[in-house]
């Protein structure tokens, strides 16, 4: 390694014990890499919703407050206080961010395994990727197809295999088709291309007569705006077409998750020849896998007994599925990465940018079609 | 059949499309039993919790009203309009109710093993036992050891079933001790009972000081008060103590199961190494089985993304674990039904008794300890 990538800066997320959340960014030696790891240069590395997660934590982004410029920026915000309990384990412990990114192999061990990398543009995933610079595992890297930009691949693996594995939970789990809220998401997008492109049935639960216009533009059939008053009519018609049992729940709070079981099992009942005091015995599952509304899930239960609801997570599912499933998955990831995986920014920001209070702002409200991509190799 | 038995009064659940809960007496001619079925002279059927989802249904009994006496009494109660949608499929239909119940064989088919059951005590499952007579095949039914009543036999299957399910569940998903709400009903002292027997750690959750000294009475040795103020703190330090992840829940309404899940998680990382930002990768499950509290169920999701909530019922699990198994666990309950399954009533009545105002006041209540057993063959 030259001089200049010695060192990099790092972006850190610190909650401290008085209930301040800092975001600031920190100089950081470059490890030197063992035989098989090898540095990269890290020029691409999406803000997904389950970064912020970590970055910003439960903090009330309205209260952020800015101070100093240029790499010695810091970000403090307030974080309230009955969110502070869940937050014990990190507390005082100045952590890096970014789940997955991209960039160029700017160095190697000895390992020639390691060399053959030098100079490729690699997906990374693995934590710190708000970060100059990155070292990691020859294996932990994926070399992108020849004329796929660090940006191209930066999204490599949250999104993708998240959609990927929505529709094996599927088919793993019995169901036939799939239901997904939020739908309007870059992951939703995802999601359809796969489900048109794989002939499954997918209902998409989107919050606007926007959103729903963006899905049916990209080919969606079934589209239900949750915020019309017909919703739940909707939905039902939309669930007895297709017969939809499973569900995907990015929203994670209110009354959604129990108005789609209550539309599953009135759909089920359409058909049913009896009556049961217990509901109908077919299975309806609605896993959340994401929390954009922090208000508690309030389930009414006019759905039987044949139901389930819990949290789906990509890392436990990869797990489960085993080594040889989830290659399996990353390898139509790679092969499909400029078009059914195409991910979508609305800005590129250097990591001093990232913590500039109006970008902050807009990230940090989860909205859809919103989009920040860091390149960390950007000049302030 | 003598003439006697040729017709037999059977009580019968009806909801009229105007919203109005029936219950009455019927009396229904008694089938001539076909070669592999014996006629039964039911003697005692208990009321249990599930059987009063069919037999009241969503009524409000705090209406209820009585016409008519002797046979010819007649029951009604008002249900409330929003819970009329869900009862949209047994509409103007009469139903017979009673799953489960013994008697003694009066009359038989023509098989060999119908006759061989002539005269003999039997425990039968499959509805419609609050009857005088019930033809039932001779597979469905079984024959009670010697020296064991009808009334002891009585409550042979639904009980016995869920509470040897519930250990079953545990094993067969991986945990290693349990959670139990509403602890102190019949079903959680035989629970306790066997997991007594069976070395298997149990935290009881009951709502009074008097359930709790019930169930330490019987060597209850995890019991939390969900009234008292240290209830969440009892909770945890007794999930830390067992290792329970996985809760039945006969509750089903309002945050009880949400803190369960709340507290397990407090619990796994009091152990934790490092913080995630998703929470443990432990499991942690809540089945609900009952609904004693009717309103939502409430998850404000503090605990973590690796949870499931979801509903459980006997026959579903008694067809996933098959014949074999099943058969397993009924030997176990016929060897043990004067110890472990024990049942205790507070009042036999007949079935004119189980349509008086008062009788009907104190079992719809759902009250811990208070349990009805109907003999349909005992005068009006």
């Amino acid at each position: 390694m030259t001089a200049d990538t010695a060192t990099g800066l790092q972006l850190r997320s610190l909650i401290k014990k008085s209930g301040e959340l800092e975001l600031s960014l920190v100089r950081v030696p470059t490890p030197e890499p063992a035989a098989d790891e090898v540095v990269v240069r890290v020029e691409a590395a999406p803000i997904n919703p389950s970064d912020l997660g970590l970055l910003t934590g439960p903090a009330d982004m309205s209260t952020a407050k800015a101070s100093g410029s240029g790499d010695n920026i810091v970000i403090t915000a307030k974080i309230p206080e009955m969110a502070m309990k869940a937050m014990a384990a990190r507390l005082d412990e100045s952590m890096p961010v970014g789940n997955e990114g991209a960039g160029v192999v700017i160095g190697t061990g000895s390992s020639d395994a390691a060399k053959a990398l030098l100079g490729k543009t690699v997906a990374m995933i693995g934590g710190a990727m708000y970060s100059q610079y990155r070292v990691m595992k020859v294996q932990d890297c994926l070399p992108l197809p020849p004329g796929t930009t660090a940006a191209e691949g930066a999204s490599c693996f949250v999104n993708p295999l998240t959609a990927l594995g929505m529709v094996e939970t599927m088919r793993r789990e019995g169901h036939k088709a799939l239901v997904h809220t939020a739908a309007a998401s870059n992951l939703g997008q995802m999601l359809n291309k796969i489900c048109l492109k794989d002939g499954i049935d997918l209902v998409n639960i989107v919050r606007s007569e926007e959103q729903a216009k963006l899905l049916r533009g990209i080919g969606a059939k079934y589209v239900c705006n949750s915020t019309a008053p017909a919703f739940l009519e909707d939905l039902t018609e939309a669930l007895v077409a297709t017969g939809a049992t499973l569900a995907f729940d990015a929203i994670g709070g209110g009354k959604l998750a129990g108005q789609i079981l209550t539309c599953m099992e009135i759909a089920i009942n359409k058909t049913a020849k009896s009556y049961s005091r217990y509901g109908s015995n077919v299975h309806k599952q609605v896993y959340v896998y994401g929390g954009l509304d922090v208000r508690p899930i309030e389930l009414n239960r006019a759905f039987g007994m044949a139901w389930g609801v819990g949290g789906w997570l990509l890392f436990p599912f990869l797990q489960k599925i085993g080594a040889a499933d989830g290659a399996r998955l990353r390898q139509r990831v790679a092969a499909e990465l400029k078009t059914t995986f195409a991910s979508h920014y609305t800005k590129v920001v250097s990591l001093q940018e990232t913590l500039q209070l109006d970008n902050i702002a807009a990230y940090s409200k989860r909205a859809t079609g919103e989009k920040f991509l860091i390149d960390p190799s950007k000049a302030g």
